[in-house]
């Protein structure tokens, strides 16, 4: 028995993903990951797709990111829970996002983290896919919106981005989310953490996972002190308290992600962040056009005749730069 | 009685620092800092000046970096050492780039290092700055350079970079001087830290400080097992174990700094490094205007009407910039 060959043309890739065909869709994300021209091709067939929304969830490693995501998909799957006069809705499938730092020396946990994963791995309506940087230009946060526009098209209702780390990477990606959820533990130093590292700006919704352990009412005090610091529209960051391990709380973690849902659809303010979104997309895709110039400029000997007039001190680097760009 | 102005002209400016106005030097600084047009005015003036040798230092928060940074500028005042046939060489001024994060939560441990710095901003021979990002693009990574020229031009012989903390920009700027030196304390926790950022792969030399505290040996073995795992060329960085805060091992970690100095004169590697640095600068530059043209796009017309139709769904990402440029 031959395994069946699966085609490698993304559009027929994409008629199987939509139909529930893992495989072709697991084949498009990585191709979106590696990017390049394949990419921009299945971004040329994936553009009008429904929408997938997004909930992003980052904190400080050891925050328990992980497991939260575990039960936030058991969450998802009993559907959106009724807001207000919105009634509940079914939601038929779950995927996520779990976005891997470039580092390779922080991956050990993570790996171990992915495969306590894949208890949801046999399920068929959740889909799991790790996502990690392949050093292309723009990169993850390029590769990203391409990926929830990929899973929007295969009729994935809600996806989940999951990130490692407090870097600028986290915040570009996690803070392009319809939600984002930030998850720190009882303890002084990670809210502080997370502060530096620019997250609780965009956080919609805190949590104090592990809230179980000494320090909570401190970091709670932390946190409120730093909502008091900040200017808010309508919507002010609850602070909700979990122990993900066991499951205290996800359900109301779950409950403030669908309120502050039903308040961005309300608001309208759901497309305004969309189209800030894909104005951000589109300049990062104008970047990465412009920064493969640059790669191309500095391959040529006009460049290195440049360097040499540099090193020779009859130029300096500005008019170095224009003479390249005026060629 | 009024104070003598001094003119902005960069050029009179120029001629001022180059016979020992360090006001005049000071605000030449703050202009590259600022980036921009006087940048650019600095730099097509300051570009033939003689070379400014740079010693950089980096390593985690805590590792006594501004302690450290303090005795070399001791050391260095008392010139290069000799080394085997090189005869020692004095040094009459000694410049100190101080790195400052673009995060301000960081900022009051290195205030107040740098007042403890300033036990030498009395004395004529030493010139003390500390640098931030302002925000413009190409950063701290292209006024950097920009910034050890302009000292060489004023006639420092040897400048200090000192930067704080471990991410890539610190990388990026003390990886670009002459003679990289990694500071790390005994535990652990530190080694492992700094080679996950990535900064132990650009070290000519270690430095082990605050060696009187428990953990040298294992912090030394750690070392010692990531050089084993590394490809040099005819430099293996030595290890020098220093108590800054006394002054123990600065002065043989000063002339392990005299011989990598040597080293690279002697095989030419000085040239090499210099060259890739400016190929490295003017690719920094190419970068930050193309960034300024996709600034440009962001802000007009065609680019809000792209958005629109991407929010539409009536194009892709990719489509939508090769339309932009193509205009």
């Amino acid at each position: 028995m031959t395994k069946p060959t699966l085609s490698r043309d993304p559009e027929v890739l994409l008629e199987a993903a939509t139909t529930g065909n893992r495989v072709a869709l697991a084949r498009l994300l990585t191709m979106i990951e590696r990017g390049g021209p394949e990419a921009e091709q299945v971004a040329a067939l994936a553009y009008r797709s429904p929408h997938s929304y997004t909930v992003g969830l980052t904190g400080p490693p050891g925050a328990g990111k992980s497991t939260m995501t575990d039960r936030l998909i058991t969450a998802a799957r009993a559907g959106w829970p009724a807001v207000d006069d919105r009634p509940a809705e079914p939601l038929d499938q779950v995927a996520v996002l779990a976005i891997d730092p470039s580092s390779p020396f922080t991956g050990g946990a993570i790996l171990g983290d992915r495969i306590r994963m894949q208890d949801h791995a046999t399920d068929p309506t959740v889909f799991i896919r790790s996502m990690a940087t392949r050093g292309h230009l723009g990169g993850l946060a390029l590769a990203v919106p391409g990926a929830v526009r990929l899973l929007g098209a295969a009729g994935m209702p809600v996806t989940l981005i999951e990130t490692v780390g407090v870097g600028q990477m986290e915040v570009d990606i996690v803070g392009a989310a319809d939600t984002t959820v930030v998850v720190v533990t009882p303890g002084a130093g990670d809210a502080m953490q997370a502060n530096k590292a620019g997250i609780l700006e965009i956080a919609d919704i805190f949590v104090i996972n592990k809230a179980d352990r000494p320090g909570l009412r401190e970091t709670r005090r932390d946190l409120e002190g730093m909502l008091e610091l900040s200017m808010f529209g309508d919507w002010v960051p609850p602070i909700v308290e979990t122990v993900a391990q066991d499951g205290t709380g996800v359900e109301e973690l779950w409950g403030e992600v669908a309120r502050h849902r039903a308040h961005l659809i309300d608001t309208g303010e759901l497309d305004g962040r969309r189209q800030r979104r894909l104005a951000e997309e589109l300049r990062r895709v104008l970047s990465a056009r412009l920064a493969i110039e640059v790669e191309t400029l500095a391959g040529g000997a006009p460049f290195a005749e440049q360097v040499a007039g540099l090193a020779a001190g009859e130029t300096d680097p500005y008019r170095a730069a224009a003479a390249l760009l005026d060629r």
